[in-house]
């Protein structure tokens, strides 16, 4: 868009390195390995676009079936690290917990030094992180420990939207939610250069290994101006009362300068392309569970944010309110974007390991100039 | 040194941002906030450092003893921690034990998502940190449960160095060793935006908290490109039997093209200025302890690679012997390395947060063209 400046600061513009595995264009090329986002939404599963991430082509039904094999297997998690989220208490961030868990899980299956067994472990790690925030909120929030083992059957069974949902809410979900999750899982994998994936392909670029890598890029999933941002949008939702109220509670807080949560993007400039998916599934699930106003306030603040400022709703918006239909709690769904883009992540950490360079840039110094150092009894 | 050429990619040479703390010029200016490094190493304690590099002006004897008193009293881990660090095994990565004790704490006291108890933050991580290490060794190797709390007197007392390799060692140390660990943490505690400070600046810049972050920055300290060099150095030095070996066995290795860990930088050109005095210590702690040949070794080894590469030894180099001079096992190399860097990074996210903007560079796409979605069914 003409008006708007062009941006600076923040490695904004910046070509940091090279990949094959995503493009991000203006609105409307979003690419996985080639493959349009709106035919991966429609057509695939989201463990499918995960194997495509990871190596750069769609499965075949042997290599599907070996990869979700592994991967489900993967959710009955060590004893040590079920210990560990017991004694994580109730109130903490669930991020926080995702953080940590999948941090301990790598001192029970360690990444060889020459990462011989990286395919493993990418599979430990994907398929692990859904069990950490379940088991979690099962001890603590229902008293109970999750049984992976004499459930065999249903845990290794069912695809990650089904088994996440399902789990959460211990009984069996509408067909809906099970696809709507799987769109949201697939429209979340991956995006390029984004902040969380840039943090992973710097821990990479030292030789550090794919446990290290993730826990960082779940660190910088964690902020509001990035996967927080899901969260931050459901907050502001929830702060506006009903459909009337919108415009004038809007105008204060741009008035006060406030950023609004869910809204615009470092890369694109007049849309997000995964909107338009999301936006749908959002309205589908709100007419299926009876809630019609959520979605019409969305549809209220987007139209208000795109006349008064040109800021379009990103990927985060309608998802707040797609989960919130699904029965799924604000701060959880942050550790869903996690769930979903350590499949992004991983085919960056892959892809930064063959063809290594450490990546560290340069500052530009504003401090103070040279000054002699002046002894402790010296200083007032 | 003008026969070598320009480096490329890994953002070499990319201005990524502005920073206040540190100058990091060739060969001889390393200055944290103005102050010569050479002038800290020689006067200054490691805390009065750490307080510089977070709050810019060195404490006067007031702020120091309200800093080190705040600082030495979180070295007293929560009891959940504790149980988390038995939960963790013996065979662990001590920098995996470190990054997984880092992220529990942040469970057990949060950060503030308007920041507005950062100080206190920072100074349970620095202070905590070389408890974690020091409370899973003595659980596992020495089979006892650290007692910070009957203790407290001599917890609450020693600076970080004293306290770190006395409660290692579980005996008193010779105040050359003391001096020596103290000069090394001023020297490894700030280095402008290497790769782990730059993954702490990524992750704050999402408005992440600090807990986060440093997990970040010890996730990519860990590999060996950064600050895991410390410990393949020490590898090296063990792999070759004695100082008549080392130019055979050293040439084989650069006719192998191996990487010779604690050599090269991506800054420096010429010469590492911290080098000189870390190289003075390990002399000196090499005398003291009796261990001529391995200091010996690692002369020959520096004179071969600068004759033979034009490379010279950076910081981790002399550490290694410096360090194993202390009695300290090699594991431990990097995790000390942690204690001291978490000023820096502290430092530079304090920095980040003043004038916040989103890290998020730009990729060039390399991959395959678009192409047409295919059926599982119809996959060969
Ligand atoms: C995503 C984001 C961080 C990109 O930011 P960026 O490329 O660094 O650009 P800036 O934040 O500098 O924004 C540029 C201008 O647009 C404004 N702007 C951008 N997003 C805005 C928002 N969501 N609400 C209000 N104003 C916004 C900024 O205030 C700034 O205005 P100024 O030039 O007058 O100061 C930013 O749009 C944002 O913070 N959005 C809200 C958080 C979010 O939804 N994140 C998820 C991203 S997928
Ligand atoms: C620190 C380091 C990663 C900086 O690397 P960089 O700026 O990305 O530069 P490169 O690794 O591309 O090195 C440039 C050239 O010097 C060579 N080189 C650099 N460091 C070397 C080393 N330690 N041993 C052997 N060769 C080395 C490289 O092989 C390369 O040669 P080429 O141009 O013929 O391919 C690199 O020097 C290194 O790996 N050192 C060993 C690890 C270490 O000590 N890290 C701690 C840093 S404080």
């Amino acid at each position: 868009m003409s008006e708007k400046k062009k941006k600076e600061g923040g490695l904004a513009g910046i070509i940091a390195g090279k990949t094959a595995i995503c493009t991000v264009g203006d609105g409307h090329s979003l690419r996985y390995r080639g493959y349009d986002i709106y035919e991966l939404a429609e057509h695939a599963s989201f463990e499918e676009v995960a194997f495509l991430l990871l190596y750069g082509e769609l499965p075949n039904k042997k290599e599907l079936e070996d990869f979700n094999k592994k991967l489900f297997s993967f959710r009955i998690l060590p004893q040590a690290v079920r210990e560990i989220l017991k004694l994580i208490p109730k109130d903490s961030h669930p991020m926080d917990v995702m953080r940590t868990g999948v941090s301990a899980l790598g001192n029970f299956m360690r990444e060889k030094e020459d990462f011989s067994n990286q395919d493993e472990i990418a599979l430990q790690i994907l398929g692990a992180s859904p069990s950490i925030l379940l088991y979690w909120h099962a001890y603590h929030i229902h008293k109970k420990e999750l049984d992976f083992e004499s459930k065999k059957d249903s845990v290794l069974k069912d695809c990650t939207a089904k088994f996440f949902l399902e789990t959460l809410h211990q009984k069996e979900v509408p067909q809906l939610w099970v696809e709507a999750m799987n769109v949201s899982l697939i429209l979340y994998a991956e995006h390029e250069f984004n902040a969380s994936t840039f943090t992973t392909r710097i821990i990479s670029s030292t030789l550090s290994d794919l446990h290290s890598s993730v826990v960082g890029g779940i660190g910088a999933l964690k902020g509001p101006l990035h996967g927080g941002a899901n969260e931050a949008a459901m907050e502001l939702l929830n702060s506006i009362p009903k459909v009337d109220s919108v415009i004038e509670i809007m105008q204060k807080k741009l008035e006060n300068k406030e950023k609004i949560m869910g809204f615009g993007h470092r890369v694109y400039v007049t849309s997000d392309p995964r909107n338009v998916v999301i936006k749908q599934w959002s309205r589908k699930l709100g007419e299926s569970v009876g809630n019609a106003e959520l979605y019409d306030k969305s549809e209220v603040i987007e139209k208000f944010m795109w006349e008064s400022k040109k800021l379009f709703p990103n990927l985060d918006f309608y998802s707040a309110s797609a989960y919130h239909f699904m029965g799924i709690k604000t701060e959880y769904f942050t550790p869903i974007f996690i769930m979903s883009r350590e499949s992004g992540w991983i085919g960056h950490i892959f892809e930064q390991r063959k063809d290594n360079k450490l990546i560290r840039p340069n500052a530009e110094y504003i401090g103070v100039g040279d000054r002699k150092f002046v002894p402790l009894e010296k200083r007032s």
